[in-house]
């Protein structure tokens, strides 16, 4: 049992890591919650978001607070919770008092609290604060980001929502038609997104599900994606994990350490603004799909030739090691490698943080099955569109996958300190 | 990265648990793979298939020949694929060599192999013989459990399919409609189920989609659910993983060590028969939707009468710990644990192995998400249904929750060794 992190794990109260349960002190000990938890918050300050000195430890938090959300440069989790929010409440101030509201409980869950706290009385007798299915359980890294859509602005007849139409960044565009693409409008779009990263999954689902019990009346999931397994990294060196085509793809990742290429390629500058999102991103999810049936009865050979890559290693065709230079000259003309590769596309980089997905049948005995593409990038007609559109017209893996749901939200920079809330950059 | 068991971890050769990818030897090292399969095979023959003592550690393979299939009385792993299949060939020859094939590539897949092999120049020139994403992954505790379902033996109109209808167990009945039953066909019934757990879910993801791939032609999936975490443990005295409702249920579940309550509750004697599932069981699967956004709005104490348990630490209400002796008597007579008890239903007792599942949203702005149900039984006339009869007419639960999808299946006993195979007692 010693190095199992699921719900059986025993439950560690020594660590440093707290358990929900020995915070929100159920049936006794709750009295200790207020000094616990201001400890925890307090802790909380050290460390920036985009440290990451956690890697793959499942009991320890990721600090919620710093420059950058983190979830971005964060050292990919194994498990996704990804929710897409309408916004129902036309009212501005009662938006922020949301966004408020969850910044405080973002920062409790991501740190291993629970929601709520107060005194025992309230717990006994009130409606609980926490939904309670992750009381027990580690915080199991997670990380929560939030971003804002398009229609967040301004609605389908451009009229200003909450007083910041003017501040919609030019960068925040309604995505281009690609071609191929199919997409299913309740999978696409959003007001508002979280993205919940996490090792258990029942973390990730737990905190998605609070931030949804604590908005009802104000905005209610559009959409949402179980992501059962990672398939990027950010850990320089580390194995890419295998996309359910059996690929390691998206090899050569932007690392979460390499704060150059960050800058340049993921975080928004104040140089191009707007001031409110310098330090923040854009990110494009993308529900892509695969026609695995297809793909598993496709030779080993079209398969490599398709990707550009060796099936086992992981190698650029023509070269030993998944790290390896990739030779694009050796890769057929419309291999997905040489294709997605930054020298095809003027340099243009994105850091992916996209996960495997598997939600049942689609009805006619084929697994609904394929990859939730998900991309941080400075600028999106820098980054996703350009590569997109090459890909979308002559990538040999179009045979395979189908685009089905698209979304487009500007990721605003990291929460500073315990005072700083999300979006408060956006509506100050 | 040391404790971690994902798709960064890195990939060890010297340990006991083989990798896939080591001895499926893609790129060089494949010659090796007809010895290294082999001793896989040997050693996978020194342990029954209900030996536990493989808990929670990521990297062991559970044994899969036994007097009794793994994946009922094993330790439960973390994550869950089920998946409930058509047969759309007519032919019994067919079935019998699919069913043979697949007792092949489970032996090896929960053993930590790839599904295939054969020599390197296979690998290269053939279609691949593994789909491949879970390549460089360890067996995760990979159990895969067939089940048969009612019409596996007759069809709806009283066929026999497949020369076997007089070797339908009186048992195997049609499952009653109990009140409140909300049933989606599409998500019900099936001629075979495979029940895929491991710790790894592109692990238990990777064997279905397998098998499916294998049985192109054959069968179908009719249906497929993706469990994330499991709700039940079969390990004595550890704590009771927490269900979407925040609560632990089925904490006097029956433990996989206790040989006396298996053989009296969970597996079919001789005597009870039919000779042919002698060793088996039979599995209910439930599709309990729960509607969390009106739970989350009732208050604890509401919550802790209708499952008659406190919250935080599961404790039967009037008693301190989770695994304390209850006094039903001390609980509303509607409440959750007081009707499902066994005490309540003369003695029956199941084996439960659900798992909670979140598979997106619902159209109004809800999760689709709850619990996925499943019992194992020596006989469910005996077992599940006086216990659904109860609660379905007169469980507090009942306002929160819906049965959405069902289905039964007779388990056939363990596969004895590697001449041995899946459904051999019933079609020899």
């Amino acid at each position: 049992m010693a190095t199992h992190t699921g719900p059986d794990a025993p439950i560690d109260e020594s660590g440093t890591a707290p358990s929900r349960r020995a915070l929100i002190g159920w049936g006794g000990a709750g009295l200790a919650l207020g000094a616990a938890a201001a400890g925890g918050a307090a802790a909380a300050l050290g460390g920036g978001a985009d440290d990451t000195r956690t890697v793959a430890d499942s009991g320890a938090a990721v600090p919620f607070h710093g420059a950058h959300q983190s979830g971005i440069a964060t050292a990919v989790q194994d498990r996704l919770h990804f929710a897409a929010f309408d916004v129902t409440t036309g009212d501005r101030a009662e938006l922020i008092a949301l966004l408020k509201e969850w910044t405080k409980a973002a920062a409790r869950m991501t740190q291993g609290h629970a929601v709520g706290g107060g005194a025992v009385s309230d717990l006994a007798e009130a409606p609980p604060d926490d939904t309670g299915e992750a009381l027990g359980l580690k915080s199991s890294r997670l990380t929560l980001t939030i971003g804002f859509g398009p229609t967040l602005f301004t609605d389908r007849k451009g009229k200003d929502r909450f007083g910041v139409a003017g501040r919609r960044p030019e960068a925040l565009i309604d995505l281009p038609a690609f071609p191929g693409d199919n997409l299913d409008p309740a999978r696409s779009d959003g007001d508002l997104c979280v993205q919940a990263c996490a090792d258990d999954p029942q973390v990730a689902v737990h905190a998605i599900r609070n931030l949804a019990r604590i908005g009802m009346g104000k905005v209610a999931i559009r959409w949402s994606q179980l992501g059962f397994g990672k398939t990027s990294s950010t850990t320089p060196d580390a194995q890419t994990p295998r996309n359910m085509m059996g690929f390691k793809d998206g090899t050569r990742n932007i690392a979460g350490t390499d704060t150059a290429a960050l800058d340049k390629h993921v975080w928004v500058s104040e140089r191009a603004g707007p001031a409110w999102l310098a330090g923040g991103s854009y990110l494009v999810a993308r529900r892509i799909r695969m026609h695995i049936e297809t793909w598993d009865r496709t030779s080993l050979k079209e398969q490599e030739d398709v990707f550009g890559r060796d099936k086992g290693e992981g190698a650029p065709q023509g070269r030993q090691r998944e790290h390896d230079e990739p030779n694009l000259r050796a890769m057929l003309p419309d291999a997905h490698v040489r294709l997605a590769h930054p020298d095809s596309n003027g340099g243009a980089r994105i850091l992916r943080r996209g996960y495997s997905f598997t939600d049942g049948t689609d009805g006619l005995g084929r697994l609904d099955a394929g990859l939730f593409f998900l991309a941080y990038q400075h600028d999106v007609r820098d980054g996703f569109v350009p590569v997109q559109r090459r890909l979308a017209r002559t990538d040999a893996l179009n045979e395979y996958i189908q685009h089905v749901g698209s979304a487009l939200f500007a990721i605003p920079p990291g929460v500073r300190d315990a005072d700083d809330w999300w979006g408060r950059t956006l509506f100050s």
